[in-house]
């Protein structure tokens, strides 16, 4: 996760499988849970540190499992930043609805995300301006992965601007409501905030 | 300034006025762009190090300064970043215009501020999880200085939370802008965003 939350700072997920890597596997579920806090904990650091500066010892520690976990897991640091910087799975869940519902499916993913799941779908992307050269391959795929996908469902002219700024305004809201926190904001109710928010989404997708 | 911009890496304004400190005082307007040169720097290193790791020698180079001037203009380093994390005048520029047109207004003026000003009046809120304990300032400064002020602008129900999700629409297209740089919109024109983007902003704000 990115941003400071009541799950942030839970004891980890994954603490109880420090010994997997040398005993029985743990069931396929655990192992699922055990991977989602590796890659909360990295996704946390690479909001805080540039990217050479984090070792695979500072994420094992943050996700509460041993660092040979992770190159079990992940293979090496490499791939598993690799994969906290692609959007492509995140990015499948956030526009998996009909178009004419779409910006109310996006809007609330991204609220379900941050208060339940404790991360966000696109919010890394604006630390891109820590990681250097990795940010540059960070704004690569949040183009290829969440944009340009979105400007593909869309129909009519300029649709490449149109899912830009539909991407534009989602990521307000995340940057308000995980970074800034806002206090009105997150004393709202998830429905309220979607029946206000999600219209301008919406008028970018279907004018 | 925040993010990389054409004027991010051009040479710096203040870079004649190395030696100001031990010389008959430039004309005012050159203290002005020097100070600003000065912000920017700090601004910038500010997007991309946790707060305790800059050093006033590292934003006196970036602003082609002296550390010495730096000392002048601002007193010292914790002086300079309580006014880098100031939003007051910022959000005095942001919110300067009458309650009808204020979305177009704050929409025209971050594209401006981003695209010829190379800085954004409220993006850097967005680098609070760099920087620790100073993070949770610059947050209140954003509540207080931005939300609350343009809260207290607007009629009606839930001014607060419709305050919020008006700068939440704003921030994204400042992540758009700057950090995510979003091709369609860079090639865009400023005013032809705004008539696609303000409406939205307005809708919060006189719904």
């Amino acid at each position: 996760m990115i941003t400071p939350h009541p799950g942030d700072t839970a004891s980890p997920a994954g603490a109880r499988h420090e010994d997997d890597a040398t005993r029985t596997p743990a069931p396929r579920r655990d192992a699922e849970a055990t991977k989602a806090a590796i890659l909360r904990a990295a996704r946390h650091l690479l909001a805080r540190h540039a990217h050479a500066d984090i070792t695979l010892k500072a994420v094992a520690e943050r996700a509460g499992v041993s660092a040979p976990l992770i190159l079990k897991y992940f293979g090496n640091k490499d791939a598993l930043f690799a994969r906290v910087m692609s959007f492509e799975s995140d990015a499948e869940a956030l526009l998996d609805a009909p178009l004419p519902d779409l910006g109310r499916h996006m809007v609330r993913h991204l609220l379900e995300g941050q208060t339940l799941r404790g991360a966000d779908p696109v919010l890394r992307i604006v630390f891109a301006p820590l990681h250097g050269e990795q940010g540059d391959i960070l704004r690569a795929n949040f183009r290829t992965q969440v944009s340009e996908r979105l400007a593909g469902r869309l129909t009519g002219p300029d649709a490449g601007l149109r899912a830009e700024l539909a991407v534009a305004t989602l990521l307000g809201l995340g940057v308000m409501y995980g970074i800034a926190r806002g206090t009105h904001l997150r004393a709202a109710e998830i429905e309220d905030i979607v029946d206000r928010y999600a219209p301008a989404v919406q008028n970018h997708l279907t004018p």
